[in-house]
């Protein structure tokens, strides 16, 4: 049947709109014969799992479970959207304590369930954050945790497309990094529209620099924009791409795109964020490519913000002082 | 790329939950490069449209209008999604009169602005009747249209894969014929259980004909028991299922589930029902194989139930008596 992996795919927050669209691409896409879904919601999920039923994928068991330790045990790949998610109005960071507790839980619950466990994906936000916290609760390596980031580059992607009226496709190399937040940081050096460098175009009639911020805004604005215009949470775009990065993950093909991962070097101390990454079958992998000096100066400042936000975290209790780090998790 | 087609595929009612998920399966299914999503409500589909540019799916093009003479002009294939969903507590037959009437507008509309349109699915309920209407007033040829009716089947093969406890591909050749409705015809006579005949089993202790009983109810029930479970009608499996047909008539794989559609023969007259049937790349065509004796006085029960509500249409006044439909459409 051509599955990716026959290994047990653990979809989390199966009953919610993200999750229940990922448990469908995961069976379009073939990622693994052996897909869970795991959600506390018993009627919502078991409704997700009859409409999976109801589409009669071929040669897939589908299961569901409100245990956990049913749904975590011998999963060897994860994606969790299981957090409360954002509504209207709210930042990312509103969403902090709650969804920080959640990852904590969740985190340790794969070291007690699935310690032997591959590669997750985390996406619920604040993702550079609640990422963070699963990798040190959960004991695993950090190219074996990831968060969603690339929504960040695809919306840029878009915007520029829709600016120079070409096809969405035939704008390349959009990156955004550091947090995915409000200060996240849109990238032109890497860019190409329709071959020419974007960063040729940037300054000129055909991109002003007013133009280019207010592409950036709009790139910062995707999702709460999504929210303004269906009357709720993007869920189609996050659902679909982080199924692409676990598949990545289970030797399909290379994930390209900017992934939330672990950066413990130059200068960045014990944190999770948007970098230039290739996930593939050995995990994620960064590069600190070389950035233009004012993109540079935007992720120094996008680290110092997701520093504070780990620093509140820890404040609040919920896990423990960096110091303490590598007691809870040696590969840290 | 590899797209099944270059051609422009054209979703109707692309704003709602199922026509978004549809778009979202034919750009992950490579069904066309050229995808144009049309729904009256710009707000929501504008909303759509972002998701899917916010997905980065290579080489597709996507478009959004809510003019349905753009939408429709020079579109070869085209999934309609475009009725009212079915509230809890409502029959599919309550939604007869205004789906009728905007089935009865669309299939004009594809006459006058897609007259070279080579492939509909229709899924807006009641199927059987919105089909119907779609095929007289587009003036297309009869095995151009067809309705979701695989559904009813999937349901069957689910339940009766719980039953018997193992995987539901293991359950094959299930058939729900007629109706798709409380009128369907569950059959048995084609089914096999993990490659034992179905008939060789029911009335035993392993399946008695009280267990099968309850089977069919809960198949006829499928789409309600979504409804209770998730508190919204069944979105992804009829998008999922309604895209492998248009994906069939696009020359992929062929489509074997039954589909809605159109029959004038063996004493069934005018009339469009889920029949044992294949969807390939000359359009839909069904075979009226060798039924039981009771499955047949079921489909016969089923057709008279179709006949009854498409003669409700013709007196409610939305399409021409039967008598005069070679003029409006010479290919019936």
């Amino acid at each position: 049947m051509n599955f990716l992996t026959n290994e047990k795919l653990t979809i989390v927050g199966a009953a919610g709109m993200i999750g229940s669209n990922m448990a469908q691409c995961a069976a379009m896409m073939k990622l693994s014969s052996n897909i869970c879904l795991y959600d506390p919601f018993a009627k919502g999920l078991e409704g997700v799992a009859e409409e999976l039923y109801h589409c009669g994928f071929d040669g897939v068991n589908i299961s569901w479970t409100t245990d956990v330790k049913e749904a975590l045990t011998d999963a060897s790949y994860i994606i969790s959207s299981g957090g409360a998610p954002r509504k209207e109005g709210m930042t990312r960071e509103d969403l902090l304590k709650g969804n920080a507790q959640i990852a904590a839980d969740f985190g340790r619950n794969v070291k007690k369930y699935a310690p032997n466990c591959k590669h997750i994906v985390v996406i619920f936000n604040p993702a550079d954050i609640t990422g963070l916290i699963v990798l040190l609760e959960s004991g695993l390596k950090p190219n074996q945790v990831t968060t969603l980031a690339a929504l960040d580059s695809t919306r840029l992607q878009s915007e520029l497309a829709k600016h120079f009226g070409i096809a969405q496709y035939k704008v390349q190399g959009c990156v955004t990094l550091g947090g995915h937040g409000e200060k996240m940081i849109p990238c032109a050096s890497k860019a190409t529209v329709d071959g020419t460098p974007l960063l040729k175009l940037l300054g000129t009639d055909k991109l002003t620099k007013e133009q280019f911020e207010e592409i950036k805004q709009k790139t910062i604005q995707g999702g709460s924009n999504i929210i303004a215009l269906r009357g709720r949470s993007s869920f189609q775009s996050p659902s679909f791409v982080s199924v692409e990065m676990i598949a990545a993950a289970m030797g399909g093909e290379p994930f390209k795109l900017p992934a939330g991962c672990y950066v413990n070097t130059n200068g960045y101390d014990h944190i999770l964020m948007a970098m230039n990454s290739t996930i593939d079958k050995t995990g994620v992998h960064y590069q600190l490519s070389d950035l233009t000096a004012e993109e540079k100066a935007g992720l120094d400042a996008s680290y110092k913000h997701l520093e504070e936000l780990r620093d509140q975290v820890i404040e609040m209790g919920i896990i423990a002082p960096v110091k303490d780090w590598k007691t809870i998790n040696p590969n840290l």
